[in-house]
């Protein structure tokens, strides 16, 4: 490994659980000795990548990271971050994809993108995703925050016959979402519409929001489902990390359990 | 310079006005050939810390800095980035220190710091400091966003008989502070208090808050006027720098012109 290589390494030690790091600790933790690491973090200081806490000589990360975030969130800002993976999925389903976003208690489309495959289209022009009642909602449940669940209990507006209506059949639902990693709405939000939904991360670790595709529901398949699940999970891995998260091991294993050979065979028995 | 400062210095060419980079162009950046600025780039793409866009090719800044970002901001959050600067800055002018941040077109209280000693002392509990009759006000006027001075004509609320009444003479206030690099409110929003405030920069390079002295209008002078001025101009460059940011150029001109003692014997003459 470069030097350049080891002293970036240096950084993946600062953590929230971790934010300031002595040199002997660091040491440890990187397996180096004291003048490689003492080495390595002054070319980190010089450049404003860490710095020392005056009170406690411990290093931190330093006041640059901040400059680059802004950089690159102008770069590539949320919506241009999420904009070609929908267009890959779009075009891999034949369907309608789209992107939510979680901010406060509330689920907003941010971008979607349609397929010219069909005539027959589901067309995204809400304004908010009722959490009860949609498959981003139901992955903002299964994912985000637990007082989503209170915010929902507290409006189950019946948006068609197959609206859930009660507090025990949502956690059904979200339980559902938790055990496979996909939220579904069966026309449970609009008598046309099949949705299927996975959570995407961002940077904080935490659940930013759900990619999603809407199939009109009088062609959705058994194939289709395959083709939609296994492409939303690249859709949702590529968006993560384009907004600098990454999808939890427990959600990839969800996943991976979900689209086994096995496990679609036994669905489909 | 070493190999891992050489590759850090890099990412100092990627910024808003040239988010993307050619390898080519890179190298007449870095002034460095195109084997050596390949290698430092394969470093940084390795730890995440650049990209290329899969359309052009061309690197730009990788997800990892937000994630960097996210954790500084957990590590030194606004208050915690003030509170040092906050304390020396009550300890060397004995009055209060008190750091204000502008969100919308509000500016809003962050943090205060009083000093014991004296009896009489300012205490900042105020919900939101008035565009017109606050140092901190006129700060956020002065070079903040230019749509601030429509809000601040709009409510000329009269706290004082000093407070400005009028767009004219509140112009005139705000002009005094762009020359100076200094708000003042001299008893403009409380009888007892003369304050003085200089604005402070975050990482997007824009006007973030102010940190401004509020002194007990009795015991104002010009003496203390010096001290209190040199000090906040060292917490305005304290305080922006943990907030990912340095004031500009032209700030930091009027400050020392304000500073000169060529200036200051003008003033006293």
């Amino acid at each position: 490994m470069s030097s350049a290589a080891k002293t970036l390494e240096l950084l993946a030690h600062f953590s929230s659980a971790r934010p300031e790091i002595g040199l002997s600790t660091l040491c440890r933790l990187a397996r180096r000795d004291k003048a490689t690491t003492y080495r390595h973090l002054q070319a980190l200081e010089d450049a404003g990548f860490v710095e020392q806490n005056p009170a406690t000589k411990h290093y931190r990360l330093g006041p640059i990271v901040l400059q680059l975030a802004q950089t690159r969130e102008e770069t590539v800002p949320r919506k241009a971050g999420a904009e070609a993976a929908l267009s890959r999925l779009a075009d891999a389903t034949g369907e309608t994809s789209h992107v939510s976003v979680l901010s406060g208690t509330t689920v907003y489309p941010l971008a979607s993108c349609e397929s010219p495959k069909h005539g027959t289209r589901a067309i995204i022009d809400i304004q908010t995703f009722p959490l009860h009642a949609t498959a981003s909602g139901l992955c903002a449940l299964a994912f985000g925050p637990s007082k989503l669940m209170d915010v929902a209990t507290e409006n189950l507006q019946a948006y068609t016959a197959k609206t859930v209506q009660t507090a025990a059949d949502l956690e059904q639902a979200v339980q559902s979402a938790r055990d496979t990693g996909f939220g579904r709405s069966d026309r449970s939000y609009e008598n046309e519409i099949h949705s299927l939904s996975v959570p995407v991360f961002d940077q904080t670790g935490l659940f930013a929001g759900a990619v999603s595709v809407a199939s009109v529901a009088t062609r959705f398949s058994q194939d289709l489902e395959r083709i939609i699940k296994s492409n939303l999970v690249s859709a949702s891995r590529e968006i993560s990390h384009n907004w600098g998260g990454t999808p939890p091991a427990d959600i990839e294993a969800a996943w991976a359990k979900s689209l086994s050979p096995s496990h679609a065979s036994e669905t489909a028995s």
